[in-house]
C-alpha cells in the first residue's frame, strides 16, 4: 500500500534503518547519558551554529508540550494559528499539561499568521484576570504546506523580543521547510530569534522520535526535569539520537525533504490540466491541497488513501513523503483521467 | 561496554530488530489503525486468553500514567509500595497528570507489599476531605527482583474487588516474573483479577515501547482518548506492535527472560563464596542485590557499571539482561578475587 | 464613593447582613453539614421545583470551575462565547483545573450565542486527536446585559440533549435575568434542560458566596469530592447558606434585581437625548453599554468610576447595582450636560 | 449547640462582626484594590515588621495551595508531616493544583517534625528521575496542638536556607501558637526565615477568609496571577481585610487566642483526676487529646460533639474555641462523673 494520506504513513529511510542497526551493540548508559546521544547533541550545535540544548522525545505532541511547559507558568497563554496542529490535533494535551490557555488566531489564505494579527492579540498585560500571553507558536512548514520566509520569521522573532514572548516553532516538517527555502536549519531558527523548536523527524522517515532544540538558555532550568516529567525521556535514547545523526550527517535530510517537496510540485503540475480540480493553496513544501469532485473520493482513496480536509468544498490533502514515486503520481493521474 | 547497571542499558534483541526490518515496507495507516497493530492486538487476546484492549505506548512512565489516569478521578488516591518505581523514579509525573495522591506503603524484606499493609490503609471511604483510594499498584517483578506468586496476586485481586479498587500492575519486568514463576502471562494477570497492566518491553530487548493491557472493559471509555492526550500515541505504531509480535510469537519472550533470570542466579551463586559479600534479597528474576565493601565500588564499576542502591550499607544492584554472558560474570568474579 | 463600575463594587444588602447576624450564634457543624445549610438546600429544591443538589462555594470562578470539572474529563472541550467571562476574566483557571480546551464562539450583536454557531462547532465526535466537546456554557444574563429568552434556552437545552452535551449556565447575574424576563428561576433552568448552574449571589448584594445548583443527578458522583478538591468548601458554610436564604425567602432577590435593572433602563433613557452618546446594546438586565466621547472619560470616571469596555470606539460599561440611586443617575447626567 | 469538635464550629467574634458591619458602606473597588484592603496590608507590614505582600483568600486549603503553587514547579516535591492537614484533610488539592509530590515524614510523639527527619529526606538533588524537593511545610500550632518554639523554627529556617528550600507554615492556628508562646507574630515568622505563611483567621472567629503572607519577595512574581488562577480572589475583598483589621488591631487576636488556649488547659486539668482518662499529648494551644473509654463516646458527644481521632485506642480530640465557656467544661466534667 502507498498513499497520499500522510508522511507518517511512510516507513523508515534506509539510512535511518542502517543507523539503528549500527547503534545496536553492547550496552550504553540509559536516559541520554550515552556517547551516541552526546555526540549527536554536538552535531546539533554545529548544524544550528549555536550552543543549543537538545532533548530527544518520542513524538510531536510530546515535543510541543515539553517546549511549551518549560517556557510557561500555568497562568500564561499561548498564541497559535486556529488551523495549527497543536490547536486541532493534539487532544487537550497542551492545556492539560501546561495549564495555559491557547488563543487561536486566524491565518491568511496561505495558512500563515500575520504580524498584525498577532499584535492585535497582545492585550491586557499585567491584568491578573486574563491569562498572560507569554508565547507565540508558529508551524513551519504550516499545516497547508506553506512556508514562512526568513524575513517573516525574523519579524516574528523581533515582535516576540519586544513583547517579552517566547518564540516557539512546531517544526514537525521543519526539514521540508528548509528544503523549500533552500536555506540551512539555522537560518530559520538561530538567526531569527527562535527560543525553542520542536524539530520533527518521524515525518521525514524516522521510525519514531522528535527533538526539542533550545536556543534560549533561560529555558534550560526547567527542561531537564520537565523532560522526564512529561513522560518523554527514552531509556534507550541512543536509538533516537542515532536516527537524527543519520539525518543531519552531510545534510542527508535535505535529499529526502527535497524529494518529497519535488513530488508535491510534480503532483500539482499533473493535476492542473484537469478543469474539475482546483489547487487551493500555494505548493511550497510536500503537500498539495485541491478541491476535487466529491464523487471521485471513493475511487481515488481506494487506490491511494488521502484525507478530505474540508468537507464542505471537498478540499483534499495530498501529502508526499520521502518514498513517494513518480509512478504513483502517474497512476493517480491515470485514475483521474478515467473518472473525468 | 557491558554492564550490570540496568537491563535498559542493553540493546535490541535480534528477533526484534528483524521484526522492525520486516515491518518497514510500503505505507501503513498511522496511529495504530494499521494491520500489523491490529493483528498484534489479536495475538494479545490469545496470549492473555481475554478480550483485552491494548494501547501501545512509548515508555514505562507513559504506560503507568496512562493506566492510572484512565482509572481515576483527580480526587482519588493510589496505593503503592514506598520502594516502587512510580513513587521513586518517575518524577512527579503520576501526580501531575492524574492529580491523585500516591500513598507509599512499606514492604516486607523481599520488597513485596503484604495484604494487611494494604488493608490498613483502606480508610476514610466517602470522606470528602481525604483523597479517595481507588487503585492498588503492584510491581511485578518487584524493584528488588522478587516475584509475587499466583496465590499472592489472587489475594490482592480479591481484596481489590471487595473494596472497589482497581488493580494495576507495573510490569516493566513482567516477562521476567512469568519466566521465574514458570507460568503464562495470563496466570498472573487475567486469572488473578488484574484490571490494567503496564507490560514492559524495553527491558527485555525491545528498542522502545510498552503496552497498556486493559482487562476491565469499564476503563476503555477513557483510554482511547487518554492515550492521545498523555502524549503516548505513536504515529507509526506498527513499529511498536511488530516488536511485541516478535516477543509474543512462540513465547519468544520466555527464552530471553529465562536467560536473564538464569544469569542472575548464576551471578548470585558465584558471589556467595565471598565472605565480604552478602546477598541481601532473594534472587527470583533477573537481579542480584548484595552488600559489598565500599572500597571495591570504583574498581568494579570501571569494569562493569552498576548502581549503588543503598549508600548507607553499600548495597549494590546487579542487573542481568537478555545479553548478559557467563563470561562477563566470570570476569566480574575474577575482578572481585583480585580485590579480596 | 458610588460607581457604575460593577455590581461587585456595591456592598451587602440589609437583609443579607441581618441574616449573617442572625445565623451567628452557638456552634454549627462545619463544611455544610449544619441545619441552616440543609434547610437552605431544601429551599432551593422548592424554588427550582426539582431535586437539585446544591454546593455553596466562594466565588464565581470557583462555581464555574467546579461545575465544569464535575462534568468533564480532561480530554474534553467546552463551548463558550468568545466574550464570556470564563474565557476572558478567570485567568487560565478553567483550563488549569479541568484540563479541557475552551472553544470561543462568536456571538451576535447582542452578545448572545446562536444555535447555528454552536451546531457548526460540534465536530469530530469520537476522533481521539480532537478534544471531545462535552459541554456548552452560556452566560445568563450575558456579559452585555442581554438575556436569553425561555424559548432560546429551551432550544439550547434540546441541542445539548441531542448531542450528548452538558448544559451549563454561568449565572453570576442569573437573578437579574429572571427579573428581566419576569419569570421564575426554574423557568430558565429546570424547565429548559440545564444540567448545572453557577448561581451568583455576590453581585446581587451578598458579601461573598455563590451556589452550584445541580439538576442532572449524574454529576453528583463527582461533585461532593470535587467541591472540597477545588478549594471551594467553606468550613463555616452556614454563613453562605444564610445569605441565600435571605435572597430566596419570599423572592427577596426579585426586588433587588428589578431595582438594579430599572436603574439601568432609567440610565439608558437619560442618556438617549445626548447626540454624542450611542447606546450600543439592548438594555435588558442591569447594565448599559454606550459609546461616549473619549475626552469625557476622565471627568466622568472621577465622579463615578466605570470601565471602558472597548477602547477603539470608547464603548463604556455602566453597571447598576442593588444600591444604585436615581439621584446618582441625575448627577451623572448633570455632569454630562456640563461636558456637552 | 456548643461543642468541642472544632474551632470552626464556632461563630464569629463580636469585634469581627462589627468590622463587617462597619465596612459595609458605599462602593469599593473590587478584587482588593480598595482602601480598606490596602490599609490592612499596611497593618500587616507593621505587625510582621517586614515588607510582606499579603493575599487574602477564602479558606485554608486555598491558602496552602496558593502558597505552595507560587513557590514550586510541577516537578518539585514538598516535605510535610504525615499527620499534617495538607496531607490528610485537603483531598488531593495540593497535588492536583501544584503537580508536586508531597512526602509524608513521621513526627515525634508531640506531633512535631524533627530536623534530622527532614535532613534524611533531602535526597537525590539534581536527579531528574526524582521529584526535586523544594519546600518544607510545617503546621504551627501542630495538628496535635503542640507548638514549635522560636528556636526550633529558627533551626528549620536555617536548614531551608542551606538546602535551597522554601519554608512554608500552615498557620491555620498561628494566632493560638503565638499566644501559647507569648511572642509576637513576627517572632515565629519574619525572624525565623519563613518564606510564606498561611495565616488562618476562620478558626479564631472570622466568618471566612485566610491570608497568604509572603516574606520572600522572589515569590511575588507568580503570586499575583496565581491568586486569581487558584480561584481565591474575592471580588469584595474588603470584607476579608476588615476582619483581619479587627484581629490585628491592638492585638485583639491575642485575647481570643489566649482564651481558647486557657480553656484547653482548664479542660485538661479537669480531666486529669479521672483514672479512666489519659491526656495523650502535651497541651500547648487550644486542644486536648485524650484516651477515654469507648462506651462514653455516645453520651459525651450527644452533650458536646467532638471527634474520635484514633479509633484503635479511642483517642479523642477536644478543641476549644474563642467562645468556649468554663461552664461548658463543667457540664462535660459532670457528665463524665455520671459515667464513671
Amino acid at each position: 500500500m502507498k498513499s497520499f494520506a500522510s508522511d507518517n504513513y511512510a516507513g523508515v529511510l534506509p539510512e535511518v534503518m542502517q543507523a539503528l542497526y549500527d547503534v545496536n551493540k553492547e550496552h550504553a548508559v540509559s536516559y541520554g547519558n550515552d556517547a551516541v546521544t552526546q555526540s549527536t547533541i554536538q552535531l546539533f550545535k554545529t548544524v544550528f551554529d549555536a550552543n543549543v540544548a537538545v532533548h530527544f522525545v518520542f513524538n510531536g505532541t510530546g515535543a510541543n508540550v515539553l517546549s511549551i511547559s518549560a517556557a510557561t507558568q500555568s497562568y500564561n497563554a499561548v498564541l497559535c494559528a486556529d488551523i495549527s496542529h497543536i490547536y486541532n490535533d493534539e487532544s487537550s494535551a497542551p492545556e492539560s499539561f501546561t495549564g495555559c490557555r491557547f488563543f487561536p488566531l486566524p491565518t491568511n489564505s496561505e495558512g500563515k499568521l500575520e504580524i498584525d494579527t498577532v499584535k492585535q492579540r497582545l492585550i491586557r498585560k499585567g491584568d491578573l484576570h486574563f491569562p498572560q500571553i507569554k508565547m507565540l507558536s508558529l508551524t513551519q512548514s504550516s499545516e497547508y504546506g506553506t512556508v514562512y520566509t526568513v524575513e517573516e520569521l525574523g519579524a516574528f522573532g523581533q515582535l516576540c523580543k519586544e513583547h517579552d514572548l517566547y518564540f516557539h516553532i512546531d517544526g514537525s516538517r521543519f526539514f521540508n521547510a528548509a528544503a523549500a527555502l533552500g536555506c540551512g536549519l539555522k537560518d530559520i531558527s538561530t538567526n531569527v530569534g527562535v527560543d525553542i523548536l520542536s524539530l520533527g523527524g518521524t515525518k521525514l522517515g524516522m521510525m519514531f522520535g522528535e527533538a526539542v532544540v533550545v536556543f534560549n538558555a533561560q529555558l534550560n532550568e526547567h527542561l531537564k526535569y520537565k523532560h522526564k516529567q512529561v513522560m518523554q525521556l527514552a531509556s534507550k535514547t541512543r536509538f533516537i539520537a542515532a536516527q537524527y545523526q543519520a539525518l543531519l550527517h552531510n545534510e542527508s535530510w535535505r535529499n529526502s525533504a527535497l524529494h518529497a517537496n519535488k513530488m508535491a510540485h510534480q503532483l500539482a503540475e499533473a493535476l492542473k490540466p484537469f478543469d474539475a480540480i482546483k489547487i487551493t493553496r500555494p505548493v511550497s513544501a510536500n503537500v498539495v491541497f485541491a478541491t476535487i469532485p466529491q464523487q471521485w473520493n471513493n475511487t481515488l482513496t481506494t487506490a491511494f488513501p488521502f484525507y478530505v480536509w474540508r468537507e464542505d468544498i471537498n478540499e483534499v490533502r495530498l501529502m508526499c513523503a520521502w518514498d513517494t514515486q513518480t509512478s504513483e503520481i502517474e497512476v493517480l493521474v491515470a485514475t483521474i483521467e478515467r473518472l473525468v
